[in-house]
């Protein structure tokens, strides 16, 4: 199936604390895929889980796993029954590909198929390598003003899409959201960009509420004994009112119970932190006052969009970036990336390319 | 105000244990008011709690209060600006009368107006007597083919409606419904209704489920000692699917619990039982299936649905009433209610018209 | 690819007026398609079309086309990769079946692909005949309790569905249904089944409005000679105010006129009948009390609930049947369905088995 | 009822071109009004319009009407049931006001609502004046940071929002607006603000378009003598794709229809410009390709979101005045705006602050 002594420099964890580079075959492209030269992977939370743990929750590394999946490339080989890509288009990536048209997928929540393919999710691989092959119908044409970062960066993103869209933020909307981690901080760019008012950015780290400044947040709160009823209060005095949605990014139980008792009667909490199996919250109090509960899984349909938006500038993800290392030094990167210093690591697959 | 010697006995609640019948006098109707000669009033679990406990959560009896919410009557006497009601109409009442126009009612949720009077709730009085006046915007002309009985019904068929319409039913949904109460009864009717392919409903007691089966229930399935997770595999069993919508009547933890564990992904479950004030959930297990958790708080816009549905007989709410006592032996009624023995017990409040 | 001497009878429409039954080979299901004996058949209006016209609007017959899309048969054969059928499954056939996973199928309006297979629609060939291939995805495994002729009706129910769909039909709305032909019958049995209070239904012949009566309208209202404005009044008065939706299956301009005097202030116009290319309609009259206009293209995740429907017995579409035909007889068959005398023609495809 | 000898200069159109200053008593405010103190009013096309001709459609000026509706002024006195408001609040003042609380409130979609009283529309008295009285529930507080001007503008930008919202613009949509009057201005305004990601205009006119420019649009096409499908052509070669969204601002038939040709399928058109009566348009290839046709009716729920994008700065909408005249100069300033030689011309009411 593919070449002898392929160069295809691949990141794969063996297990928890096993990682390595080595040489994998550069794969052929199915009739509907196309394969890609690798340029920009972003380091997820996920990716360093994997690595440090081996397992995130049911889903176990049991044989070698590719690491990566926040991804852009150039397209080098195009599959027999592909139309709409060709040789040289720089693409993003979607991670999850359908491999069945089932009733999900049917009604356009294909995020939500039993049997999606998502790199780097085991068993499936993903794309922290040189040379990888993908389904062709995620993989998204990037016009000329968008990099290969801000591609890659489209997969964070659609995250704070998915959570605003799935909290029904429209114009002028007050808005929380609970922690200014790289997911607080994208469904914060996004929730602006979709008209909120003004958006009051909470966390326990004075420095990442420095950078929620620094990319729009109107408001931050520094978390450090309150109550979740007093954090609820403290909201509602500084935005004016309880916002009419809340985003919640830590999964931490107290901050969870924060989200209803802070959101408006009719409002939505939408939960994109994981937190443990079991959660104790004031039910009856979301209840009562009709504040829906959402969670979400990933996201559908978010990359055209995306892509539209950064390519007419209506956000900017570039301040995200805060160190870039070449593939070669993966496991360099992935230390940095463990000791959360910065925000997000970029690795550049591209030898020959390293710029953003 | 009132006048003198008036004739208009009353059931009023004075504090735990404490109920009685008395005379009131007669109200006179504000400009936007109707005073109705009371016919039909249904006894709901609430006013049973009020009659026993003297609270609810943080509503507490502190006054002598009048008793009664799901009622009709007839016109009597019309305000000044009332234009849509003249004196022998037959009208249904909708217990929450608005009080200011505010956000809540302008967006057409005015059920979470922070303001809204609400019969039989501390402070406000309700109309288990003879003589009520009410807001007229809040009284429904029943049409020739809908009894008063009917028309009272409409208060709980209410509950059924904003619950379904929560769950977002629609046609040949699967559907499960935790309580074969009156709340569930109301909530199996309406989602029939509203196209719902297979209602399977749980309860604990036999005897509840029979009835569920008499006014259409698919499926019953009884509870005894099945863990939240071994409920949710029979429902799947028994459906052939998961349930696109659960909605919960029971209020009970494990319940909840079922209810999330047994809704498929995507889909909805909707809380109408209220429990205790903190309640722990699988909020993982509902969050990565993108499963909502969504409160219902009373209702909004469902008396000119309800009525036109009775009007065309595409519901039947007959079957609900179990017993029938005059106004003038309501401590009784009360009782019975109490007891549970039955599911609806009505009290007929006037002396000349006992008829349904 | 197919056995030389096969046994499969076919029909065929080689041009206007042009209609053959001839014999072609037994097709090889792909790897994700099924074969289908065939059972039962519909005749559409759109078949009788193109034997007539050899065309429907840009739809032009260019080359010989099987004919046939309302249809439901027994799976004999089954590709490598298709999991949820096997051989002996009795299937209903969704007659349109993605040939891409465009933007419209990713986001669930999959009946917008420009690039969508479709059932006797040129240059794709349809079902009327002993044995059809189609993609696995869009057969629908039917329940013992519905019978092939049920199964093949959900093509046409599914047209209603998505109708009442579209006018966001609920519980207890006033609805008028323009045209009592098979589509406005299934809009008004959809209908009711989504809980629809009242439906009117217009016509101009008092033997459809009889047959609407039957599968049960409401009221009917005959149509001769009356102005648009006219019978937009006499709906009014008829249901006592105007409907929150209505849904127009004739395609004629006056009728669409009517539909939107008609129509409540914020409620629905949809416009299933097809008319000519330029429409001459009181556009301000709908815009200006937010009348939104809306019109179906076939339909799309319709199969699901429709199945979930007939199985509880939800609505019954049995009645909709007037004519029975061995596939031998298609000649004959197509020449009822042309004089319009009944409803539904149904072809029996299978020379063993001419049940319902 | 009001003060003898009052100071209250007010513009009163007496018929078709019969425009007076006069004297007016200063109202007193009942107990749920408040009486204003008015600062800025801006001139709309409609208050043109009853100037030169005495009529809108079927609404007619039979006696002396105050014009004016976009404004904004100081509370000087409060009704004895107001809560929300004291004397001193500056407010911009939404111009319908709820007289019942009917079906269409109860909705939330109150602009529907057929008592409504809405200012300088006859027989309605408007507030170019210097005192003047206003449901309460109406009137909504500025902050400090958003000037009485943008407090007037608030009632263009509703159009904006209300179509926007109307037209479900999301991230990332491509929008077609035609017309670049000062409703296409704000309705691109908003459009922006709610994410979308690339917003052409169109118009006849190339100094309107170079103003569209300068106000956020991505695009701008200049029309000429194209017919309505060259012009939908051209929209989707500079989009790069058909827009999900045209927003119809002109009213002209041929607009319309290109609007139609023009939008995606699946998409909606919104029509705010209105045109004749009756017009003709390709029906059936905005049904077949479930492109929506929907209208807007003045807005609902649009102030305070307006208000919170104002105090936000998430929108610009000063660049819209581009004239100003003392309420002395009022004849004058209704000359300007008729000529249509500048944008918004705003008329200052109060002698003592002329400011913005």
């Amino acid at each position: 199936m593919a070449a002898a002594k392929a160069e295809n420099l691949t990141l794969v964890v063996h297990g928890p604390g096993d990682l390595r580079l080595e040489n994998y075959p550069i794969p052929e492209p199915g009739p509907n895929e196309v394969l890609l030269k690798m340029h920009s992977v972003g380091i997820c939370g996920s990716d360093v889980h994997y690595w440090q743990h081996g397992r995130i929750g049911d889903f176990i590394v049991k044989k070698p796993m590719v690491l990566g999946h926040e991804a852009s490339g150039t397209v080098v080989k195009v599959g027999s029954l592909v139309k709409h890509l060709k040789s040289g288009d720089r693409v993003a990536i979607e991670p999850g590909a359908l491999r069945e048209m089932d009733e999900f997928c049917k009604i356009g929540r294909y995020n939500l198929s039993p049997s999606i393919f998502f790199c780097a999710t085991p068993p499936d691989d993903g794309n922290l390598c040189q040379f990888y092959k993908h389904n062709a119908d995620f993989c998204y044409k990037l016009p000329d003003n968008v990099t290969y970062e801000e591609g890659a960066l489209i997969e964070p993103l659609s995250v704070g899409i998915h959570a605003c869209r799935r909290a029904g933020i429209t114009l002028g909307n007050k808005v929380l959201v609970c922690g200014a981690g790289p997911i607080g901080l994208v469904t914060l760019i996004v929730a602006k960009a979709m008209g909120a008012g003004q958006v009051l950015v909470t966390d326990l780290s004075a420095s990442r509420l420095s950078k929620a400044k620094e990319v729009g947040a109107d408001i931050v709160l520094q978390i450090s004994k309150e109550s979740p009823k007093e954090i609820a209060s403290k909201v509602e005095d500084m935005l004016g009112c309880k916002p009419e949605a809340t985003i919640e990014c830590t999964g931490v139980e107290s901050a969870i119970q924060s989200g209803i008792y802070a959101t408006r009667a009719g409002g939505t909490l939408v939960l994109v932190g994981l937190g443990s199996e079991m959660t104790t919250v004031p039910l009856t109090h979301a209840s009562t006052r009709e504040v829906d509960i959402k969670g979400v899984f990933r996201y559908c349909n978010t990359w055209p969009m995306a892509i539209s938006m950064l390519a007419s500038k209506a956000v900017n993800v570039k301040p995200l970036v805060t160190h870039r290392f070449p593939l070669e030094k993966a496991l360099e990167a992935f230390e940095t990336a463990r000791k959360g210093t910065g925000l997000k690591v970029m690795l550049k697959c591209d030898p020959n390319d390293q710029n953003p």
